[in-house]
């Protein structure tokens, strides 16, 4: 270690934001990165299907990239491997779960067998040039699921990934908090910790009771169970089971993605499925209503889901009927309340009793809330802390308990996507930024809608378009056809032919005076147009279209 | 009365939704209606300004119709009336604060003087022919508000309205819970009652804890004092009122709605300002920093609103800076849980520090919990229920709740918007449907966006459009001009070059080859072309544009 030795941290996604969470290390001639997630998009950005990390920085750097390690199997934290691993083939450690999960995503994507995937276990070193990053066993709403610490002779930088303590979990793995204690004997130079929960004071619950609720609730119902639950959640499948069993119920699968975890969980032994509980979702008339328990994915109201499909007769397999028990066992994520409770509504109306959060314990979080924030910061003893996985309203309460916890807020860094955590020898501090932000996924194009399109885009979805299209003789100028007008979004057009009529008639005399008065440039007499038609249009409906003149020439 | 007598109870908005509440009642040749609201448009309605409930029915028969009686002045009261009066101008009966905050909506439609608005006072009956309509002073998230009594010789409605039960109310005036036990005594017929809150057990806090939590909140802060609410909370202003007096603060008030309120609510006597308090929003800069308090709009992150101006820098007259302490008095209005995230995060970045609901009791609800729809129940005893005021999950539950303290089922009757609930002597059924539903207003247009403008913005907004122009010769079918291709919103055409190019030379053969074919119906055409690109454009993109095809002839 020279007294120049930097150690770089670097957030490319998962701050002043929830989602596409991925971390950046960058310690002499070797980079690492932490997660590889993506984000759902934002009301605004209409059209697009995902947002993903910019990872120029990394590209720009490939040779030094040794690798992605994974924290847990979430969209949030592995989503963004397909299109990232396209440009940037690195070794992917994880654990056995995690790995399982990223399996079905890159086969969807045609790269299984061109990726590089490495299963670890909790507990397990992977040891590089300058870095050992080291797997450490936590709690969260999906199995198999590690914090990170990472060592380097300049010290051991903590990142705990998405976590909650939970003493009694659902597979007996808890956390590994000795682990943390020790490490903070010895000396953390960075926690990065998960701000998810930072608001809420007190702990989460434990997994376990939402088994206790589904218990009190299944002891009631007379006639089949649907529940539907986030499909990464294993334990939560795994409670479902055990009420199913204990009850007397067979348990049928529907919705792909819980198809899919089901399979791959089962397969590497994290589901615990007696023989002949399960049975296809064809045969579920082959039992009394009461002998049936129906796994499903649609937990967040999504308008193609299984459940959402159900509630309105649309599901080949599953109509809701009068006596049918709904379990929705999760919370809704920001954005997807109405989404949830449309569904909730449309379930009620087919005349099933529906069980939501409002209305039961039948989901905990799967992220810490004060107090286990609290514990983690005391046990690992950090010289330095950088809040992670929030918005900055998050990032900022985190950082304001540090400080309660007796933290000097000069230790404490609250980055933005691309920010340089750069530490040596001699301190720490924010010292400039790389190239970072977000990708816009829209089918196959990565990256190539931009402001552009969305602003376009937003407009249409405002008032529409108007096109006005009119053929002009080159050699003299003269309307050889049209103008003709035709609108989409806009007003229906056999309520307002005269509106469309009068319009009609002032693009004409608009080109005509344009013609008349020497213009001939086709980009002003489009201006032209355009002005004249938004004031009269605004005038007569308040809305305002965009329009779109085009002029032919022959 | 005869035998043959029919009460006919008909919501026109208000349930199955949270919004635009409206109810009719009809009685003999007269029909009151109860309450006429507007509602803000879905997250699907692009474009939409509000919503108003269809009263085409009331239209139809208007001679009958002898008045709109409010409850309060809330918009999903009283928003649709601008709208309404304008194709049914009837009395309309309200308190003084409720008809003082419509007369401010009916200037801005230029209506004031047209009206017939007649104030009442809680306790005031107003006798029809054939009804008489009382109201009832109860509790709610504004002043002045009523709940109603209909006495019919078939008996009495009585219409909660929207409420709360609070035991100390800001102004004293305390729910005239004995005239409901005195109508129970009697015997109501019918009762409709809010089911906003049916879901949360427990009672709704008084709007008094807010204050306290005001003044430990005012008693800490050493800089200026930002805080949000609803307008027309009249009650909470009272209270930021009351603690400004108290920590020897000037107050300011910015954003249009607030100014309104506070100008109509001090005018009618509703608010207690002492002299001095005041100050115009242009002096702050006058006084210290802890001498402040700003009143403002946008506790629902509204981009528009004061706060968010003053959280980006766009406000022209107060820029949040370090010191700021922001109170957001207000709980989210589901769907708007991002827009105010992304207002206190901005806020947070600016240096302020910011109270929300999740870190103080800074608000309360309006709406009765459980225990007080319990109370209500208890003490009215109507021989049939109608839960109004919620989406069909809220009804459910309230229904199930009349249930669980006694009343029979089939004397429960969940409605349809325009499903007419028929009592006669005999008893009560649901029995038909009358004309009913939603308007859009957009604009200057009411009712002239359908379905086909909404699906078409729909289309718009997700890929955008691409619309294909070409010139024909009549006489021989031979392309004079084009084709041309024109793209907005679905990729930026600089970085799509290729794709365009090959998208004109697919269209220009599908001419030609239906011109060689002897096809010249230009609809065919048309449709051909639509279906080569959108298959060529999915193959390509895995987007599906808008396609509009436009044949020019000469």
């Amino acid at each position: 270690m020279t007294k120049k030795d930097k150690l770089k941290i670097v957030p490319l996604g998962g701050v002043n934001e929830i989602g596409k969470n991925m971390t950046m290390i960058e310690y002499k001639n070797e980079i690492i990165v932490i997660d590889c997630g993506l984000m759902f998009p934002e009301e605004e950005m209409f059209g697009i299907d995902v947002v993903i990390p910019d990872v120029s920085y990394l590209i720009k750097n490939k040779d030094k990239v040794k690798g992605i390690f994974l924290t847990h199997g979430h969209e949030d934290h592995i989503g963004g491997l397909p299109y990232i691993l396209k440009q940037l083939n690195v070794p992917v450690y994880g654990t056995r779960l995690t790995l399982g999960i990223v399996e079905t995503r890159l086969k969807d994507h045609g790269l299984l067998t061109t990726s590089d995937l490495r299963v670890v276990t909790a507990g397990d070193i992977v040891e590089l040039d300058t870095m050992k990053v080291e797997f450490i066993r936590n709690c969260h709403s999906i199995a198999d699921s590690c914090s990170l610490a990472i060592h380097t002779n300049l010290g051991t930088i903590v990142h705990t990934g998405d976590f909650k303590i939970d003493y009694t979990p659902i597979d007996g793995a808890t956390m590994d908090l000795a682990r943390f204690a020790e490490l903070g004997k010895k000396g953390v130079l960075l926690l990065l910790a998960d701000s998810t929960n930072v608001e809420r004071p007190g702990y989460t619950m434990s997994e376990r009771v939402v088994g206790e609720t589904f218990d009190n609730i299944f002891q009631e119902a007379t006639g089949r169970i649907i529940v539907a639950t986030f499909a990464s959640n294993v334990h939560r499948i795994q409670q479902i089971i055990n009420s199913a069993c204990k009850f007397n119920r067979k348990l049928a699968v529907s919705g792909r993605s819980v198809e899919n975890i089901v399979e791959v969980a089962y397969a590497l032994g994290y589901l615990d499925i007696p023989e002949g509980l399960l049975i296809s979702i064809d045969d579920i008339n082959r039992y009394n209503d009461k002998q049936i328990v129906i796994l499903t994915t649609g937990s967040q109201g999504e308008p193609m889901s299984a459940l959402a499909r159900m509630s309105t007769s649309e599901h080949k397999k599953v109509e809701i009927k009068e006596g049918d028990l709904v379990i929705i066992s999760a919370t809704p994520i920001p954005g997807n309340e109405k989404l949830i409770s449309r569904v909730i509504n449309q379930l009620f109306k087919k005349g099933a009793n529906v069980y939501y959060q409002s209305l039961a314990d039948v989901h905990v979080s799967g992220h810490a809330c004060q107090e286990e924030l609290k514990l983690i910061h005391t046990l690992t003893r950090p010289k330095y802390f950088m809040p992670v996985h929030g918005e900055f309203r998050h990032l900022k309460q985190h950082a304001f308990l540090a400080e309660k916890l007796g933290m000097d807020r000069s230790n404490i860094f609250i980055a933005e996507i691309g920010q340089v955590l750069e530490i040596t020898k001699d301190g720490a501090k924010l010292n400039g930024n790389i190239p970072a932000g977000q990708v816009l996924v829209d089918g196959l194009g990565v990256g190539d809608v931009g402001n552009i399109v969305l602003r376009d885009r937003k407009h249409l979805s405002q008032d529409g378009i108007l096109t006005v299209v009119v053929t002009i003789d080159r050699s003299n100028g003269k309307i050889l056809a049209g103008p003709d007008i035709i609108s989409r979004g806009f007003v229906y057009v056999r309520e307002s032919e005269d509106l469309i009529e009068e319009a009609k008639k002032l693009v004409k005399k608009a080109i005509d005076e344009c013609l008349s008065n020497q213009i001939t440039e086709w980009a002003t007499i489009k201006s032209n147009i355009r002005d004249i038609l938004r004031d009269f249009l605004y005038e007569k409906t308040k809305r305002k279209p965009m329009i779109l003149p085009i002029i032919m020439e022959i």
